[in-house]
């Protein structure tokens, strides 16, 4: 969420909090800026959700969504800088952060290499140890957390299709969203009370769902939010 | 001080952090960056001297020395974002900010504009009231921080010429910036001593010296930081 | 047009093109990149629309929409590279550039301000003086084109309201944009048939309309480019 | 050259103007701003010193010396863009583009990645086929440039060592620059006169020097360029 900047609107975020137990809020590295992170802030306070760090590379022309060489230490760095910004315009809301979760090629450079997410777990407890990370299923990043103290989630994704070493399958392939919101719902439950995914190769996948991701900027967004918001309420699973 | 990005460097602030007792950081919009800042923070506390954030305009290419066409609340944003970011920087380094002072064109134009003035300092006051905020002696600033209740320095400079209200000579003006050692010294002993400083038409001007600012940019920075501090030293005048 | 940046989308260019006879394209500075501006002059190829560039200041986060403090010389420097970088946009789809209309705050800027004028169409001028110079109608910047030998058309606005000097009702004005269709139409008509426009203060000024701008980035930018291409052309009025 | 930014200067390029015959010029994605390409392009005029395009990733923060995961479609947008608006300060100033050489991580990738070269030289010749393309001598990019009918320059390096299959040794090596002199002109010389260079790992690899690189920003960068010129005169072998 939170993903506008300056003149531009992205997602329609308004018509997704409701649906929703938790945001990731970008913080002007990737998207984002001061006036939309308050905003959001704002939003989500009165949806009674809570908000975390959505932090991404310093690559707005690419969306924080290319892979880039960075080293661990300057991903410690972004992270510390972001995270401080957007606690700072909680703090101005009398309200706190509750997680942090990388964005973009941040994450998934850090779910897949040790040394990046070590980086980031360890920004994230510098900065405050109470904060939760969110983490790819199964990813370097949750093992990162656990070593460092910090409190994990680990996250599935709702509207992206997987690989079958569970991790996600690049946007750059063509099959990399869901798009059908019953096979966005199949998989969900499959997470959840199965603790499996079916890969686009076929194969069931271990995965644990902590937390799941849906993203605001897709078009089928507030439509997902709410039928997937719905369907467990009806199969008595909480939102939280 | 910290105004490096990048790749490009700016100031020999190791040079001059022996002669001063606090230095203003800068936050990533106008100069500086996340590594930057965390470099620039592990330099003062090496020489125990006091950090604050020097928060700008989202200008780089201007150096946020061009003066823009903001509204209250977007000032108010740019602070609260930047003043955050550092002060995570500072966090995970064990320290905290001392003060904050705007950059620049933010700072001019919130010296003579009292909206932008309380804008500036409700960002300080609400990201954390204990903040020092550092304006122009006598300036809209000053009285803003006050209405507030946060703590205000007035704020003289070595380097700069005044004009007859107690402003600073802008720097398109060629006589802006004092290059002449001497004529440093004894504006800075005027200023201390007298309450007085002498404007560029030859009247003097009331003014009260809590603090006094030295670029670290400049040419003549660490020569002109070596000497005034001598000079105060032998003066029996504390910097602290 | 060529509005949008990256990941963001603004305005619905295509939807907007058949109706129109020329178009201004973003260069990165405010807006658009390089993939933007490619994928614009292709649409606009389509349709058989003259291109212009639109150079704008360097602000992303404020659209360029915001006065800056910048130098005759900062300004002909901007224009140069960005018109530059969209003919060679133009060059290798084998088609060039017809004019130049700059953006936002800049484009206002140098209707008040001769020296900034000056800048403008000297840039155009030394970058190729076959270029057509677009300002606002009895501005500084139509004087300016002509004194450097330039084409000039003068540019009166379907979509905003006048001052009685002129000028156009600056955006911070809850009355800047007209919203209206049939008061749009109105204001076109008059501009054209009788070469006045009636200001906000009820007075009507003298204009004179070479050309019509419409924003691409409102709300009413399809319908009101429909409606008036279909009036003018039901009153005879040729749009080439 | 012309890698300075705003208010940041970067290498002393008018002291290693006499020395050189042709520079590549930053074109403002990477470092360099319309300001600084123009006051480059001035100074290599009154050196009489041939001109070429230096363009790079979006990545100011990484001086675009970071490998980014673009598509060769991006490159190809990216080229022309900055091509064109150096070409467009050049000709300004009555001048013309000589030749065109990528910038950092856009260089080494598109001096592997055919793809990538592809794209590289097929903007050039879209932009101007009269335009040279200097490349890594022995690289993707040579080859590309030839397919597409450009004149190319074999390119190698003064103060850079070379790996066993001819590439640079990257700069993350501490062994990735050259610091000594005397090597600097030991290689120079091996490579012209015998077309060979000694890799890091002691072996002689093949090697066409067209064109010798020398980076302005380092800190020898003057003292190579005076020694290295006075060197091939000395030897007979001429500059041009």
């Amino acid at each position: 969420m939170g993903e506008s900047f300056g003149a531009w609107t992205m997602g329609d975020d308004a018509a997704v909090l409701p649906y929703v137990s938790s945001v990731n809020i970008a913080c002007g590295f990737h998207a984002g800026d001061p006036a939309t992170m308050m905003k959001t802030i704002q939003l989500a306070l009165k949806y009674n959700v809570k908000i975390g760090a959505h932090p991404g590379f310093q690559d707005l022309a690419g969306f924080g969504r290319r892979e880039m060489q960075v080293t661990a230490r300057e991903v410690y760095e972004l992270m510390v800088y972001q995270i401080g910004a957007l606690a700072a315009c909680a703090k101005v809301h009398a309200t706190a952060l509750y997680h942090v979760k990388p964005h973009g090629a941040l994450y998934n450079m850090a779910a897949r290499k040790a040394e990046l997410a070590d980086a980031v777990a360890q920004a994230i407890y510098d900065v405050d140890p109470t904060l939760v990370l969110y983490g790819l299923s199964g990813s370097e990043l949750i093992n990162a957390g656990r070593q460092k103290g910090l409190q994990v989630y680990q996250e599935v994704f709702a509207d992206r299709t997987y690989q079958e070493d569970g991790t996600l399958t690049p946007r750059s392939d063509k099959n990399a969203l869901i798009h059908d919101e019953g096979q966005a719902i199949e998989q969900v439950l499959a997470m959840i009370k199965r603790g499996k995914v079916t890969s686009l190769q076929g194969i069931e996948v271990d995965i644990q769902a902590d937390t799941i991701c849906l993203h605001g900027d897709g078009v089928e967004a507030v439509q997902f939010a709410r039928t997937i918001n719905q369907t467990l309420k009806d199969q008595d699973i909480l939102v939280r």
